[in-house]
């Protein structure tokens, strides 16, 4: 267990932390207060499904120099203790008393100066993993201390990836490639849609995923009424369109892709569908450069979805990836990131086939200072047919 | 995908509702505002593994009288349309600039008077599914009207389970004991830990879980560290006691337990911790009575592995199940919970049996007004070996 506990060796993370404190020392910040699962496990290689349980908090400190503080439950310094973290607090949670705030503003109350300001990400796609009462209490014990929104902090380090993480994600994206070229295998006309989605995650396992953190999909004449849906038990039938996206982990990092199979021949309009979707993807897979925007992506693939008469939707069509199943930023009208070299991003246009159906493409990439590189193998041009 | 996205039939979440707005009235709510999965998912029965994404926040509103309302991101509306659910208000999200804060402040106004208060679960085991940012502002365009502590409205009603649930549970529970039959078809000398996992939860797939969303476990000679650590790639070796912790999925509803194998013939100290847990669980079984606090399961599982020379470890010894992995209340020694038929709850006792080295062992059980029923297939009382 020892070996994997701590996924890259430590002077990962002591980049990670210098870049966060370069990050907070130009933000003002005494500290940095991580509690999210995937922020966490960044700074510390802490790996563990026990997230899982909505019981406990884990609070994790960055100094504004000097190594990271990990003030957590009890149960699991034993796994901590194997991470490079050297200074760990413990606690036994749950405790309906004191569920770590005391040992958590004493530790902060050391570590920044009553007129220095903690910092804490707040702002968008951002989840304080604490309950609220105990939150208001750290507050009211810390002032003058003030909390300040630390998202562009922590966000404008993660989303560059190194080159060990990215490695990392390929690998993931090549589990889930693996698995949907064996697709085939597990379905056809006549199969339950749930059986085909645990048939998919044992694929996914036997492929090499730790876990299958993620499947939805959908299958119709014309596409699927969304992609966020668990299956039923209705059977395939010749002329659906199958589709799975899946969220396979490996060692703490996601892939995040899909697939689409028609049940027999397809209809034209689905043909005619996919083949947009990819070829829009394929244009923008050319001309991503770092510099643009996350919006400009956006109107890219909307426009090269349009130009070949089909109608963009689906939501936004992509975002970032690597430690959880989506991060930032967002394909979409408002995002206005600057996407730039190192980023992990999903393109994921999605059209409309009929009002209510639709069909969606993804690709996994990172961003090079040229240009896109494919983690996921590339989709088939055409959709592929299962007999 | 119609049908099993209503997990229940709407009556079953009527008298949910109608429950809640019981609590609310006597706490002189006006509205309750849920963002949890588990919440969201008890109340109108929106069932997506789309929540492992952190992208976007969802929002459920209960009012003090009349029907539930959705505000939630467009891209779930589809899904939530299959519900009970009828007024569904949407946004696109992510949005930068406005990511529903408007529309749940608007919503919220036209709900609950100026002078109302709002129900927010704040307390342990709870958090708040939203940017603290959003939140803040959220609290501003709404005041006068405050935010209260809604946490034991909430508690009270989910923590009884209807007949129905406890059906969906004990369904979840008969999976993953299906599997653990079959785990010497997987695991033995010589097999990576880590193939033993993914083993194990290809077992579950085909028992029938939609997903698995947590296995953890551990193997070595003196029982293992702790009971939340992935695996690694390291092979079981004689000797090695091998323990699994799955929360399997069927339908939304969970499992949680653990089972416990000897590879080859164990050690005398690994059998007699064995037993002792097998025994002081079977004591409890046989003790456990409505009327009980949470704190007295603790101590009584104490007693009975002191009584039989092990000593206590491993953290909480028990805690409620069904919608989550884990559910308040905690079998440790400051929970004053009462327990009330109906509760669905895990017996987990742990003994420590070197420095560092624990077992655990784990059963599901749903108290009755005469006492325990086993919703788990019981353990053998032998620790079983695997050739």
């Amino acid at each position: 267990m020892a070996e994997r506990s701590l996924v890259f060796p430590a002077e990962e993370y002591r980049g990670r932390v210098a870049r966060l404190q370069a990050g907070m020392a130009a933000a003002g910040l005494g500290a940095l207060l991580l509690t999210a699962p995937a922020d966490v496990f960044y700074v510390t290689g802490f790996l563990t499904r026990f997230w899982e349980s909505p019981a406990r908090p884990w609070f994790l400190l960055v100094p504004a120099s000097g190594s990271p503080v990990a003030v957590m439950p009890s149960i699991g310094a034993e796994l901590m203790g194997r991470t490079w973290i050297g200074e760990i607090l413990t606690w036994d949670a749950p405790d309906p008393e004191d569920d770590g705030v005391s040992l958590l503003a004493e530790t902060l109350a050391a570590m920044v100066p009553e007129r220095g300001r903690i910092g804490l990400p707040m702002g968008l796609e951002t989840h304080l993993r604490m309950p609220v009462r105990d939150f208001r209490e750290l507050e009211r014990r810390l002032a003058p201390r003030a909390f300040a929104d630390a998202t562009a902090c922590v966000q404008r380090v993660r989303e560059i990836k190194s080159e060990a993480e990215i490695a990392k994600i390929r690998a993931s994206c090549a589990i889930a490639g693996r698995a949907f070229a064996r697709v085939p295998e597990i379905a056809g006309a006549g199969r339950p849609l749930d059986a085909v989605f645990r048939g998919f995650q044992r694929l996914l396992l036997e492929e090499g995923a730790d876990w299958v953190a993620y499947l939805a999909g959908g299958a119709g004449p014309y596409g699927y009424g969304d992609v966020i849906s668990p299956a039923g038990p209705q059977p395939l039938v010749r002329g659906d369109v199958l589709m799975l996206d899946t969220g396979a982990v490996r060692e703490g990092h996601f892939c995040d892709f899909d697939r689409n199979f028609s049940i027999g021949p397809a209809s034209d309009l689905a043909r005619q569908t996919h083949a947009a979707l990819w070829e829009a993807t394929e244009e923008c897979l050319q001309a991503l450069r770092p510099g643009m925007l996350a919006r400009d992506v956006h109107g890219m693939l909307c426009a090269g979805l349009r130009r070949r008469g089909a109608e963009p939707g689906g939501g936004r069509l992509g975002h970032g990836l690597g430690l959880s199943l989506t991060e930032w930023p967002s394909f979409a009208p408002k995002d206005a990131t600057p996407l730039r070299p190192g980023m992990v991003l999903t393109l994921e246009p999605g059209a409309v086939l009929r009002p209510g159906c639709i069909m969606v493409h993804e690709e996994n990439i990172v961003l090079r200072a040229q240009g896109a590189e494919l983690l996921s193998p590339r989709a088939p041009a055409d959709l592929p047919e299962i007999a």
